[in-house]
């Protein structure tokens, strides 16, 4: 009777939670079907990309970008959109950007971009280039080599590495601090090879971080074609002249806004999706992060066009200024403390709108297992792991003992090729990987909203 | 006592295996830094791609590819470069592909591609059109619908599967039999829309069979975009005319080979890697099948590089005419039968040259678990997954009781939008992604061989 009795309970437990995974697997099924077959998605990039274009915070273009993100979000069927002021920093490129070589035989100019947030040259900056390859190298030839020239950082990213977002991580220090810290040796300028897999003529930009304890010395890219070449040229002229003029400048800063579509749910909770609004001044802002902002929307029009209610108030978030500083993330953050909204779980897209095969998590060590117990469920859409560490600038700052961060995991492979560079554009964009990419952020907003009422995360 | 023996002898076979495993492991390391760090790879495809471009079983191009794949074997390091004659069909598309619709109020030209080895139309073929989704629909209609028209096939390719491979096999009749399956009916033409994931205007060529009960009639592809504008046509005026002209016709067959460069090794066995070198007649064939071919030659130069010598003979096969009946691969088959070569395994790449993820694999029920169980050594190259059925179409006549075939399993989320279109360029192919695969390529062969030595694999 007892034996009777506990496969009586055994069998009804399977039968619920089966019922329930079947349920989940056809609502997956629902959302890729819906995701793959619609425009909605790519057409939001093009606009973005085309009609917009790029969009540093603090621009004009920003200001258009947040109006479309707006109007974007109440297309979607976003129950309630609206704006969270942000006060975001203004700097500006400015329309010159020149930089040639002089040998005693020929003057010949490369591609440059100079770095976010270098000063400007004043007019043309002259000066004898030292070339090292790191900032230990700088620091072993001090201030005798370094006074009064240029250096040139010209070192490539290691492509050994299978995951180019840590070639990129290795490499980071070189843009972040390498022009702080030439000023450090009494360099008057600095330029450095792009962070980039490609090897073409495209520059890349990027942040620099200068050290306000230390003179503020104008900063630009190379690309790795062009800084092969003036590699080349120093090894049989290692006296020539390096002519840099950027005539960017910092503003003081202003206020813009982080856009908010929210569909509501049955109860006080919160899930956000987001990804970064503001791109670099070049190129599209396609990859970076175009795509991460047309997903987050596509989320919201998904789970509306399936009529699904859920029990979280799920919010994309289009995040002003992650590049130059994570404004829109930090401010997001504390208008939430500030509000006690209790957040679940956010999700960022922002390593390019590239086929999917997972999530980054950075989860509290107890739910670790309940989520890694849905693979089975994401599977069948290539959706394959769950790796620990990492999810997204812009949601960080959520960061608390309840909260699970995730970030898209994608396919990296050609990410660096365009990412910060001319070359970030719509048409690197492939369709069906960025909606793949929608797909499978909506179906983890699903299961951590759906398992919530089958018990599956306790807080 | 006897307990003291057993666990010296678990712990000495661990040992031999732990040493086993940590050699092969550096040996995989090995190799993929050898092919993420050289040129070589990506510069044969860049040659291949611009300086022969495509490369058409029969044609003076296919020949020229033969020439450069021997001396670009002999370049890899080969220790014996050789052709074997094979036997090609010779089709020349000519130079006139046009295609227009006449309505009552205009004509229209909508971009057009024989498919491969249709019949010319001898001038212009105007008809009136009959729209059909399927060659079951096409037989409901019967004769009197259909006899004298031109069918149009307008049937996209199923974007909801999550393998674009499996959405264009499903799909694939269309092309192959369609135009045949017309004729049955009466038809005098059939337009097809291109099997394409892309939404573009270019349209994609790939072979149709005719059968030869059947009247032979011209077969062409429409890209996704024209399909479409001549659907929207057709519902507002259902008699409009199409005309459709054609140049190309079938000359006899001609002789023209397979490239072979071999690595010598220690015994009598081998293992063949290959791609085809032949490719449609539009673009620049880099996807299909460049990339399996650059890859292919990759393998020995790295082997080579790395100063390996292999315990099976290695072979790199560049096969003609994997695209119009495959007789590269046939013809090899039956020489290695005929001179009792024996073959251990082969792999293929013929699926663009994508991310790697993994190994389809064709292989006797016995041999699969050691496979699986080398898993751990590739993971940390997101090599994930042997997935039983299917290797590749130049590999497969080799298939018997022993052989192991593999085909390379990548992310081919893109390749359909290029696939036997004017859009498969080499600008399409990103290098790293090609050396990936080379690496995961020369990663299994070295696995093969190696692991015989540790008495894996038994026969």
């Amino acid at each position: 009777m007892r034996k009777a009795l506990i496969t009586f309970y055994v069998t009804a437990i399977s039968w619920v939670l089966m019922g329930q995974d079947h349920t989940d697997s056809i609502m997956l099924r629902k959302i890729h079907d819906e995701i793959l077959t619609h425009e909605s998605c790519y057409e939001n990039l093009r606009y973005l990309c085309k009609q917009i274009g790029h969009r540093i915070a603090g621009s004009e273009s920003a200001e258009r970008a947040i109006e479309w993100g707006k109007d974007a979000l109440i297309k979607a069927g976003a129950d309630t959109v609206f704006l969270i002021p942000v006060e975001v920093p203004h700097w500006v490129r400015g329309t010159t950007e020149k930089l040639y070589y002089r040998t005693s035989d020929v003057t010949k100019e490369l591609a440059t971009t100079a770095l976010g947030g270098s000063v400007g040259t004043h007019g043309v900056l002259s000066a004898k280039v030292i070339e090292v390859k790191s900032i230990d190298e700088l620091k072993t030839l001090g201030k005798e080599r370094v006074e009064g020239r240029i250096v040139f950082f010209n070192k490539a990213m290691d492509a050994t590495l299978m995951n180019t977002g840590a070639a990129y991580g290795g490499a980071w220090s070189i843009r972040g601090n390498g022009p702080a810290e030439a000023a450090r040796y009494g360099a008057v300028g600095c330029v450095i090879r792009s962070l980039s897999t490609a090897d073409d003529n495209f520059p890349h930009t990027g942040a620099t971080n200068y050290n306000d304890s230390l003179p503020k010395i104008p900063a630009a890219a190379l690309s790795v074609v062009g800084a092969r070449e003036l590699s080349m040229a120093l090894k049989t002229d290692p006296d020539l002249v390096l002519q840099l003029e950027l005539s960017c400048q910092l503003f003081p800063r202003i206020t813009q806004a982080n856009v908010v579509g929210e569909i509501r749910g049955r109860t006080n909770e919160f899930i956000t999706v987001g990804g970064h609004l503001d791109s670099w001044d070049i190129g599209e802002g396609a990859h970076d992060d175009g795509t991460g902002i047309v997903q987050s929307i596509e989320v919201i029009r998904a789970l509306k066009s399936l009529n699904y209610t859920p029990q979280c108030n799920i919010r994309a978030v289009l995040f002003i200024n992650e590049e130059f500083g994570n404004d829109g993330g930090e401010t997001y953050a504390e208008v939430c403390k500030r509000q006690g909204l209790y957040h679940r779980a956010a999700i960022e897209s922002d390593g390019g709108g590239f086929t999917p095969n997972g999530f980054n998590c950075d989860v509290p060590d107890s739910l670790y297992p309940a989520f890694s117990s849905w693979l089975p469920l994401l599977e069948p859409y290539n959706l394959l792991r769950f790796r620990r560490g990492g999810s997204g600038v812009d949601i960080r700052p959520l960061k608390n003992n309840d909260i699970a961060l995730f970030g898209l995991m994608v396919d990296g492979n050609r990410y660096f090729d365009f990412h910060h560079s001319k070359n970030d554009i719509f048409e690197n964009v492939n369709r069906r990987e960025l909606n793949l990419g929608a797909a499978a952020m909506t179906s983890l907003i699903y299961l951590i909203d759906a398992k919530m009422q089958a018990g599956d995360i306790k807080n």
